[in-house]
């Protein structure tokens, strides 16, 4: 059984390392695995005024893409030891009305980069807020921290160190695993 | 099939709001789902001399106990907006060698009582950081926060607000099912 994940890479700039970590991912998702960017660019800054005139149409849609997928994968940089402000902003048009939010119950992981040691470290723990608050199964199991992202991916922007590539291949692997188990269990 | 359930109450005073809301939780655990206390009252600072020279009996049984439960509860205070510093540290002791912790994996669900406004929401977030630490399933799909827990208990130690019983009541059945999905799956 094939899962569907779609993936929403917190970062805009052009050579971001979670933009990479992103590219990498897709390229190594293993035999039942598929993970697809879920673009977040052009959306705007989140206003309740602008949601109740000009619903922006580019959410919609990512809703409904969302809503068919089996999970959720973020790849989020960390801005002052938090979650970034684009990634949220994202995460929250996600979660408004007018329908009903996918992100209820969706399975969800994170990964991310960063160019210190810690690789997202402090960001990955307080997405876990958000999650519990949108009862959102979290993935325990492996974690993905590249540290030292600018020696750790190759001039084409692949990952190449050989550590983290590891990890990646196993959490690609076991998120698979999980989301598989978790598709089952709701058949 | 039946889930067996280990509950850790966070507090050891006597007249502890959480120890009333443990009690109203294994009273009205409905069918299939046991709850039992797993005390730790007597247990030692941790101290890793303490450790190495004169390791803790009560920590050995009270690992074993955990290891055969299909889950674990917290039932945890808030101390100075984060985890109590005593469930903290029967929490730790049961992280540690010599056998391989129980608590990896170990499926885990939080409720709690305060005072305050609150309920101990933030000390339930924060828990999230160490269960992600020990690869343990967190039970996101109900929350049970016992506000003003001086009105919402009766004199005998029963929960008896009408909102609060129902979101434990809700809690329970639903964490129920919750383990038992967990469980049918691991066979």
């Amino acid at each position: 059984m094939a899962v569907d994940v779609v993936a929403v890479c917190g970062s805009l700039r052009r050579g971001s390392y979670n933009r990479m970590l992103l590219g990498s991912a897709i390229e190594r998702a293993p035999d039942g695995l598929h993970v697809e960017e879920l673009p977040f660019r052009g959306w705007p800054v989140y206003d309740g005024d602008l949601e109740a005139e000009a619903y922006p149409e580019a959410v919609g849609r990512a809703k409904e893409r969302l809503a068919r997928a089996d999970g959720l994968l973020l790849v989020t940089p960390e801005y002052n030891y938090g979650v970034p402000g684009p990634l949220k902003n994202a995460f929250d048009w996600l979660s408004r009305p007018p329908r009903e939010t996918p992100l209820i119950g969706k399975p969800v992981g994170t990964i991310g980069a960063s160019t210190g040691w810690g690789g997202t470290e402090r960001a990955q723990l307080v997405w876990l807020y958000s999650f519990r608050f949108l009862h959102m199964p979290s993935f325990n199991r492996r974690e993905v921290h590249v540290s030292m992202a600018a020696e750790a991916f190759d001039e084409s922007g692949r990952l190449t160190n050989e550590l983290f590539l590891k990890d990646l291949d196993a959490y690609l692997a076991q998120f698979r695993d999980w989301l598989e188990g978790l598709k089952r269990a709701r058949r």
